[in-house]
């Protein structure tokens, strides 16, 4: 079987860092054609260079590219008190002696796609700024993308506010125009990801091990501080579940919805609206998660830290 | 034990029918001080037309009275596609003989509270425009009410839109008004009426039993052919919850949440947004009913008709 | 000729005050039924002080009335910056010794206007929240109520906003539903009332004259800094050209325009929008006062601030 | 002196000939690189095609790459009811036998103008989709362009709305793009445009001279309908201000506003609101043209639109 072409999306961010190491581990399956920085957990500047951070410290070649500043219409409202002023707090990694690539991140993102030989398929794990400039600029591009697996939204749920997930919250103009494309979506949110939780007991020993597992047993240790302090059990692992889905789609139970992004409201901006009343009729644009095999689900996690830590012996 | 005082706001409509013949038969407990109409399931000569007959087939005394015609700030949009072009289609009932009391309905609701003995109940059964109205005129009544039980919104449902109820769709300005005034407020929802179904062999008998039987069972013929028509089971009696939690609030579960209304959403106008997260802290202003005893409550239903037969021999 | 039935609507603010001595000094021409304060250039206790404040100088025997605590739906902003701390910040009035009528006052506007004779006038010198109220509780009295005068909004000209008029800005909603109540208006905003400007050569005489005088005097003298300090000629007595158009209409030019109120808008807020258009067909609802005779205009403040002078004597 | 670089962005349009021929008469000035097409008078196919037409006709061997076919968040809404079936009713010319640049419209205006040697000019005569797209995909851009030369909007003038100008209203968030993007803008809004009227006797004679001319007067029996119709003395020509102002920029008197977009109004989508206060104290951001030297304008015109013949003999 040929690899997938996949291109990430990403703020890291302790989960986005998590789920970039599992795609790592699985280059069987991926073909990752590089990654593009989003402004959102923090600022561009530093999910920047948190990302090089991570290529440098799984030594994996794909270039990284810096994306955008701020979403498209609105001002950059960040995610600090999540994940720390760097954006990835915890971890004490030196400063990334790569660059990243010189080159505008749509343009990157339209020729990298247009020149594959076989469609991309998108992981997106921050706001969706990136993505709705690359579809409003290049409409055509549309079929030349497999589909998007991205972590955002929330059909019953929200953390940004009672209604909106972070990542939608902090961009929603961008969100409708890549919910409403066309293109096949498959939506981890809150309704999956809140069940998918780590426990201190879960990483405790990683501590000990190699390189990738001291990596995420110090994102994790300082990660599960914003969620103790917020009264959660355990700590979700939001964005790893858009990559885990990509590595092992049984892990996840799911539902199609018609699913549209409130950009207007005062109470609800960026919620993620799916109607699931019984006689609607809109078409069903969204693979929406709804139950994840948690156990499963965990031993994919540190099977694959474990994997990771043995390439960077 | 002291009669409670009653006001009941409504725009009959179906289930109002059923919702009030339940106090009727329960005149034990209640004191009814009148029926305020409010354009809704129908336009406001439709449903004060309505109102007048159920108060004289069922010889009911207390006044009736003509409230808005439409929205605080909105055109109206009724429920024909529910209600019939009568905004009770069915039953075939005489033209009242009685005329609505000949008085300014906010100057009723604020003379009758302000002078009751005690506090007031307020039950409302369509959309909140008079409520909002009394309260943007006098907010020193607050005092006066002791609670209002009413049928709008749901936390996770709609039935107008995919995110909101009828009621509060129609005039979210004068729904938010009131869930902010501090009033307390007893939320029956669709979270709660999408459970109090009733099915067509807990009616058919009263075909052929007394006055308020009959009329019920044609109410409940005609008010079936929506939901069929909308592949729900049975038929949602909405209303009927608002009262029968009066009578008996035992029938209930509930939780109490802080729940505001969206005003400004396209996708989300007139939704009931209540936040769920763990760390919240907004006051929570609104006791949620989120399930019932089905059984009992149909019981409930029947037992009232059938007193309401025997009365009016 | 029979005198004119008056309601006067007010947030004094300095302008309000002289405003209100104009009539005071024409009760020739006017039947004053009563003072009703609305927040807006101050809080509600303080604008309700000044009002009392101002009956008390002038002998006013006309009942005070103390309107709503804040908009219909939004929170209230003050004119602080205009008008200092106390709303009419420069005078040193003794604290009034007369309390507001112990009457609600939608209640008091509502009984005054059915019970007058023939039709009332309504002054409106503040944010229209009480008018908007007793239109929403009591629809019936439109026809009771012979024109609004109202100061407020500008058609191309805002001052707490590029395109609202501080008035207006503060509780949009109420405005719309005065603008479309169909009751005749006439608008004195920005466009004529930054033409009625007097400079401090045309009060400083009044320093040394009577108890009217010398309060107007100094009123002036305070509310001249901030006209100063915004870079403007003179000072716009705004409130004043509403009465001083039921006074004296010959002063003025007006054109008829069809003129909404937006309520959605990020900048345009409180923006009184006007269908100047050639070919539109919109129904001319509101009397745009757009000149302003300023000699005689400011012949007729010092002639009635005079004559008050010499009825306080 | 070096010519200019221009790329002319528009949706053709009758005014939209005019403008280009303007141009075409003097490339003495100017550089012409390419004309992108933008969905407004008419639906992008329709817009196209003219423009193409437009070439063949005048022999224009510039590059035609068509663009937007919707605005970026909204649907379009087209200006058939002033421009006709084909968006440039009237005239009637073959078919072109050219096809437009087989090139993504985003790709060609940023690579276009990021190879040119010196900043590029650009001039919009249409809603400002594709500039909006340009800017959003490509933020680094901005360093190369000179300015932009645009039609739209007014300050206290609209035409599809009270408040609003058709291509501002059409795609109001493209526009706020552009016009808080930083870059110079000199807009010729309705202010200056309907003031900038033809009259059929400065076009009476055209009939009978050369193919440019032939062709204008055309399109001008046709335009003038529309005028007419709506009580309009004589026909705005509105998109030659864009292009007159590049040639002769003395033809015109202007002011330097801060002007941003209104995108949420209600009444007011798509409004210029330009900040008039004196004690304002935004950036001026746009330079709002205000007066036009009508009989000069028309001379350019007419000089034009003849050279234009001599050069097509």
């Amino acid at each position: 079987m040929s690899k997938r072409n996949i291109i990430v999306d990403t703020d890291p961010g302790h989960d986005d860092a998590i789920a970039i190491m599992l795609l790592l581990a699985h280059q069987e399956q991926f073909n990752i054609l590089g990654f593009v920085t989003v402004a959102g957990n923090q600022t561009s500047d530093k999910v920047t260079t948190n990302m090089l951070k991570i290529s440098e410290l799984t030594r994996c070649a794909a270039p990284v590219v810096r994306g955008s500043l701020k979403p498209l219409t609105r001002e950059l409202e960040t995610g600090a008190e999540a994940h720390g002023i760097s954006g990835m707090d915890g971890p004490d990694l030196p400063f990334p002696t790569r660059l990243p690539l010189d080159m505008d991140s749509i343009e990157f993102l339209y020729s990298t796609i247009m020149e594959a030989r076989e469609k991309v398929t998108i992981v997106a794990l921050g706001p969706l700024t990136n993505i709705a400039k690359l579809l409003l600029a290049h409409p055509e591009i549309k079929g030349n993308i497999e589909e998007i697996s991205l972590m955002g939204g929330g059909i019953n749920k929200g953390n940004k506010t009672a209604t909106a997930e972070f990542n939608i919250y902090v961009d929603p103009e961008a969100a409708e125009i890549v919910y409403s494309s066309g293109i096949p979506i498959i939506m981890s949110g809150l309704d999956v990801t809140e069940k998918a939780n780590i426990y201190p007991s879960d990483w405790e020993d990683l501590h000990t091990k190699g390189i990738a597992s001291r990596f995420t047993a110090s994102l994790l240790d300082f990660y599960a501080k914003y969620a103790k302090e917020h009264g959660f059990e355990g700590s979700s692992l939001h964005d790893p579940c858009a990559t885990a889905y990509l590595i092992d789609p049984t892990l996840f139970e799911g539902t199609f919805y018609s699913v549209h992004i409130e950009t207007k409201g005062e109470l609800t901006r960026g919620m993620t609206v799916a109607d699931k009343r019984s006689f609607a009729q809109a078409p069903l644009n969204v693979k929406v998660l709804t139950d994840i095999d948690r156990q499963r689900f965990i031993q994919l996690v540190r099977d694959s830290i474990l994997t990771l830590d043995s390439q960077l012996k």
